[in-house]
């Protein structure tokens, strides 16, 4: 979710809009939301955005649709709230000056649309690169300092690796430290993996796949409430910071 | 919602059950869940549950329709979570020694699917008794003592009056202070009663309708954020608890 302070505040009722002076009892700085993925943990937090304040949302077709075939998100009124398509590869302006473009990464689809995949789904369904899963690059207009932002990623491409050369600003899938720690902790029956997820740790871990990358800065996001990079003081935080990654916390905010 | 300390705890991945004297790292004490409306309020809680825990369901045809409706909800594997049709006027064993019916208030349908109801929906739509907006009657099998929860009621009608007459409890519909409040405070443009919801105060209120009811304790729930006996002290708490109310509080705990 992007951050911004809009200038012109609406009015709950579309028809009764109030003049810029005029002040509003309730506001939100929300400005653009960018949609990565379909799954209830990206999503179900637009349900609290229905106070019917402004904001435009951006996603790929697939992900749009899944808000589309829940007509719960029509609390989000169309008078206030757009839905913006966006293909992969174009790039876009979501707010002024701010420009983003949306492309795949190896993923899954939402795990509750996962019985809807015609012939079932598997193991070998995970890691597939569709609208379902994707990361977002985000740049300043005439700015060529970059900054991605890939919640979910099943594993490291070179087509990824490439495209995450030089750039200035990661936040990267921290979803688990290793890939069989649900199972471990008793709190699920599913790797990481099958989740969609690359571990931080290990040889397939995303740390490894970044040692030769040149990213000035690496955050890691969407961390697993299992995982135990959350525990200040852990080896585990010692290890991701001693590997130049920061652990993102609610309320972080990053100027590049 | 109930809240119960179910003795078995249940595997995360239905094929591959826990042994009772087996420890799940995860626990959640709701065993039954009741709903009393379809909207985002009532509804959008569920999705926070989806951790593959057991419990159950209950509510009408059509407020369950509206989960039916919204595909997002199959996240509550239907492995673990059961949906119970509760017709009205039924009396069903929710948990082991604890029974409900369901009962229509006035009320209105939910926000979202205002725009379905066909040729539109009007200010004469509030107040109509449907499937739409419930209220519950709990009691212990054995007991005659009643528990009511009425968390959106439009208006106070001789039948309600003479149904809550004598019980225990009673949880009710605190939404708003008063009916132009969230006009007043420039956070809204409907009044409490556009909403489904009768105030507090005022001839036509809640504290006013439950003069002459005997009810044992009153609490209210389901309170607005503008709605000023929310804070500690001022003259509207004062009020309302000299008027013999409670104001629900988040971990409240009462037993009958």
């Amino acid at each position: 979710m992007l951050n911004c302070s809009p200038d012109i505040r609406e009015q709950i009722v579309a028809t009764t809009a109030l003049q810029p002076n005029q002040q509003y009892n309730r506001h939100s700085p929300l400005g653009a939301i960018v949609l990565t993925n379909g799954d209830v943990d990206h999503i179900a937090g637009l349900l609290t955005l229905r106070e019917k304040q402004r904001f435009n949302i951006f996603a790929t077709p697939a992900i749009l649709e899944v808000l589309d075939q829940n007509p719960i998100f029509n609390v989000l009124d169309s008078e206030f709230v757009s839905r913006n398509a966006v293909e992969l590869g174009d790039e876009i302006e979501v707010m002024p000056g701010l420009r983003i473009e949306l492309f795949s990464v190896p993923g899954k689809v939402a795990l509750y649309l996962e019985q809807d995949v015609s012939g079932g789904f598997s193991e070998a369904e995970v890691g597939r690169e569709t609208e379902d899963t994707v990361g977002v690059k985000l740049h300043s207009a005439g700015d060529h300092r970059v900054a991605y932002y890939i919640p979910g990623c099943a594993m490291m491409t070179d087509t990824l690796h490439s495209r995450l050369q030089q750039s200035e600003l990661v936040f990267f899938d921290g979803t688990v430290w290793h890939n069989e720690e649900m199972i471990d902790h008793g709190t699920g029956l599913k790797t990481g993996q099958r989740m969609g997820h690359m571990s931080m740790a290990g040889d397939a871990g995303s740390m490894c796949a970044f040692d030769d990358i040149d990213v000035k800065r690496k955050v890691y996001v969407h961390i697993n409430n299992t995982n135990p990079v959350l525990i200040d003081g852990s080896q585990e935080r010692k290890d991701v910071e001693q590997n130049g990654w920061t652990i993102a916390y609610d309320g972080m905010e990053l100027a590049l």
